[in-house]
């Protein structure tokens, strides 16, 4: 079928709206109309990431209607309502099998590559190969994915919030409640506002922490980030963050720390601000270039755990449903990640404004396509 | 009353054998007469240590009977069995309450003091007040310790195995049982194959690990290591311990790392060679002047878990009649940690030794107090 899309054909450059070429869904592959997605600052690294393959259809969080399955899909049935699922994966391998899904050893494979899980690809233009995004390729007006990346929702779940759940969203809330496991009346520590951060002070409010504690280095976040459930911010580029940390904890430190910051200074701040027997989950990518040093003294005495996380921990079939569950019933605020609404036809603009608007790590531009 | 003790009277020198008083017990107290106690390598490292309160005495395995309780106690009676643990805990803190008395607030106050809980010492000669050394002091005929440092054990129970209980050989095994929780059919790595080591070996063993990978710079502890139920052995000075685990494992890594060498270095090799979402237990106690550094890249990604534990995790209550009841049942190895049965007299000869015989790191020298 042909469809509307916007295909990245040189890096760098503004995305070009054309006309392509979607082929049919294969064995385990679900056709969706997307009906809204989310345009991600990781979309606009990968336009100046000489890794990304091109020509290429980005975009990796967006929700629509199943339209078609391919053979095997169980999951799923023409006219469902979808949010897509940014990672993707296999189902058979022992990660997988054993839930743990965001680990699957399937997944890098042909995220890098461009293609679908089968290493061929269902996107083309003039009879050229075009690369997928994440398995997901969502600034189009159709999309062919692996059933493991389309989850079915609620039908009165409304399109854009539902776009964004698939991503930071589900990542954030992961982080505190999979990851973190945070539980009634800890004190948790958020390092880094942005739509990370945000969710997993969600996930900590949700979960029912007593004190959640937002860490940044800028006012403005932390004033965000009281919009979420932030009941205290720590603003560390004045104070120690570990210190404040304690003191705001009776001496103990936090319970729980989340690093969202990418940042390895920030991940041993958080570390050090937890008490003993505390966690430290880190969700942020570090530079490799890196290495976080942790200070050796005591370390075994103080029984703390560090924890990497990848996508939150979350397993999509299980957690989606539950995140739009909590929007509808109104404990989970979608609506402020919304920032504007714009037509496919102004994603450029879009993208050009990730310099200029300073909610843009927090908040989403989200594409619609035709109503709700 | 009067008794016979070790008494460290200066740095560095031979204990004097010599008579000192004991008070009686007070309440939530115990006075026991120790019938064995292990000569642990760090009783010889106190001797050096400047911060060892004099004159005290060292001693902290040991194992005896009960022969009066204070006022207030209740999980022991005059005439039980009991092995003593190292680690005091108060029973009341949110620690203690919690399940987690290794991490217990009070216990380092007193234990740096050379004190019991309430701040006191029960020890004496010529009316000068004598220290006591992790509110145990075994070295001596009897003794008056707290009773949450007193755990029953069965009558059946010789008193040399149980004496090595409270120490190296609690938390080897809880490193493995309770701190990594590692499961049956999965993978182990022990780095450093010493006192605790080779119990967290067997910890792994007891736990059902399909493959037991000892990790050590000397090829005669990994022969040891074989002994407590090793099945592969790494020389991490002759390979690179993260790749030589990759290959023993298909490629992955190990499902659990258990690093007992104090070592930063090798902290890192171990969480290096865990797999995908694996647990690295660090057990040793690091330079506090070093930093534990971590390669950054990727460090999110594959949702791995690094946790320091004092004293393996364990609850004396819990875990000593545990290890005691596996070793009467043959499932557990304590005869073998014995290395040989001396006289109290004769401790200044056993410090001396720990220079000498090359398994004076994994076996102990029991002193004992006349009969099984």
């Amino acid at each position: 079928m042909k469809m509307k899309a916007a295909v990245m054909t040189e890096i760098g450059k503004p995305l070009a709206i054309t006309e392509v070429e979607l082929a049919p869904p294969q064995a385990n592959e679900v056709l969706v109309k997307i009906k809204a997605t989310g345009v991600c600052h990781s979309d606009y690294n990968a336009l100046f990431d000489e890794t990304t393959p091109i020509p290429t259809i980005l975009g990796h969080e967006g929700a629509g209607i199943v339209v078609e399955v391919g053979p095997n899909v169980k999951t799923v049935k023409p006219g469902d309502k979808v949010a897509l699922s940014w990672v993707p994966f296999c189902g058979t391998c022992e990660f997988c099998q054993t839930g743990k899904v965001n680990l699957c050893e399937s997944a890098f494979g042909p995220m890098f590559a461009g293609t679908l899980l089968d290493g061929t690809t269902r996107l083309s233009k003039d009879g050229k190969q075009v690369y997928h995004n994440s398995l997901l390729s969502t600034f189009a007006e159709y999309t062919v994915v692996p059933e493991m990346s389309c989850v079915k929702l609620p039908d009165d779940m409304p399109f854009a919030q539902a776009s964004l759940i698939g991503c930071g969203v589900a990542t954030g809330y992961g982080a505190a409640v999979r990851a973190a496991e945070v539980r009634p009346g800890s004190t948790v520590a958020v390092f880094g506002i942005g739509g990370v951060g945000v969710n997993a002070i969600q996930g900590a409010r949700i979960a029912g922490a007593s004190k959640i504690i937002a860490c940044d280095l800028k006012d403005q976040n932390l004033e965000i980030a009281k919009k979420f459930g932030a009941t205290h911010t720590v603003n560390v580029g004045e104070v120690n963050a570990a210190e404040a940390l304690k003191e705001l904890t009776g001496g103990f430190g936090v319970h729980y720390a989340i690093d969202c910051t990418g940042n390895t200074h920030a991940a041993s701040s958080a570390w050090q601000g937890t008490r003993k027997g505390g966690t430290t989950v880190v969700i942020g990518a570090f530079n490799p270039k890196k290495e976080l040093a942790l200070p050796a003294g005591g370390f075994h005495r103080v029984g703390k755990i560090l924890k990497g996380s990848f996508y939150g921990d979350v397993h999509p079939f299980r957690d989606f449903p539950i995140i739009a569950q909590l929007y509808l019933e109104g404990k989970f605020q979608l609506d402020e990640l919304v920032l504007s609404r714009i037509q496919l036809d102004e994603i450029n603009q879009a993208f050009d404004s990730f310099h200029d608007h300073s909610c843009a790590n927090v908040g989403r531009t989200v594409i619609e396509f035709g109503g709700k």
